[in-house]
């Protein structure tokens, strides 16, 4: 949980281990379109470069980490209902991929937890949908991409209709007054 | 305050803005030894790499950002006395890189709270020591550095033990107590 994972979200016309299936700008501008998604992950940013064999048209990077609202209540919650990644079942995949306003990042922390939490139940309404949606956070801001998060969703076509309701949910929060950009990419394993 | 700074500070043999007038680990290994520091700051990190005409020994790269722990009272506080960079009496400088230990990361974000203000008093023990010595935070956990944070330090000669005694006061916390590894350098402005 602690030692963080450095992701590049590699978008190629080459074959990957994702095909897009649909991109749409919920919110600010798209993305350019793209056939593939490949993921790499590393243990070290330097590391995080795509191969050379490979030639993206562009990437996201994002690095995981500890938790920036979760209290250790909250933690003891979502240790019983772990997201798991990777499952077989879970053919779906969406990356989501945020930015929120200078009026949010110049909140301070209390601020930016009670909106996050106490008034939009952020982390409850996530955790209505485990085990089905299995989810991972990437931080990006810290590196200076166009987004400060990247969420990556994994989930079976059977609960699509599942993932779509937490999307709302999350999207018809206060929170989400503060997201200026976000963007959709729906993906299906290969 | 919401557009984050991305910093690259550049040890190096050839002559730079600081002189390294001491280096020393305070917990945990040190740095390598150089003479020189500059300090490259940039609006995004791509360009946050030293120009080619300087070839530096290493570096370490930060950035800066939005409040982690601080509430709306104590920023409110904060804003009545913010630090100022670039004093020209402030002819002293220190970098002080730090990691935290696993246990730290891995802790709920209102346990780090309690740890690092409720207990150890970190946002109020740094007001005290304002004006004379002024700071800023970059972060580099998410850079997949070496170190967590980069503070860096300016003040007077004359309030070098004003600078000490802030040191010792914070050294002594429990927060502290999560600390793996911490180096101090100081400098001198050329």
């Amino acid at each position: 949980m602690t030692s963080p994972i450095f992701a590049t979200f590699a978008f190629q016309s080459q074959p990957g281990r994702f095909r897009v299936v649909a991109q749409r700008a919920i919110c600010g501008e798209p993305l350019r379109a793209a056939e593939y998604l490949e993921v790499h992950e590393r243990h070290h940013l330097a590391h995080s470069i795509p191969p050379a064999a490979t030639t993206p048209l562009y990437t996201l990077r994002g690095t995981t980490g500890h938790v920036r609202y979760v209290t250790r209540a909250e933690q003891e919650v979502l240790a019983k209902a772990p997201p798991v990644l990777g499952r077989p079942e879970a053919t779906r995949a969406s990356l989501i991929p945020i930015r929120k306003t200078d009026a949010w990042w110049g909140l301070a922390q209390d601020q930016r937890r009670q909106i996050l939490e106490e008034r939009s139940r952020h982390i409850t309404i996530g955790l209505g949908y485990v085990p089905a949606i299995a989810r991972r956070l990437y931080h990006c801001r810290e590196l200076g991409e166009a987004f400060d998060f990247v969420t990556w969703f994994e989930y079976a076509p059977a609960d699509a209709p599942q993932f779509a309701a937490l999307l709302a949910a999350l999207r018809a929060t206060e929170e989400w007054q503060y997201v200026e950009r976000e963007v959709q990419v729906d993906l299906q394993r290969v």
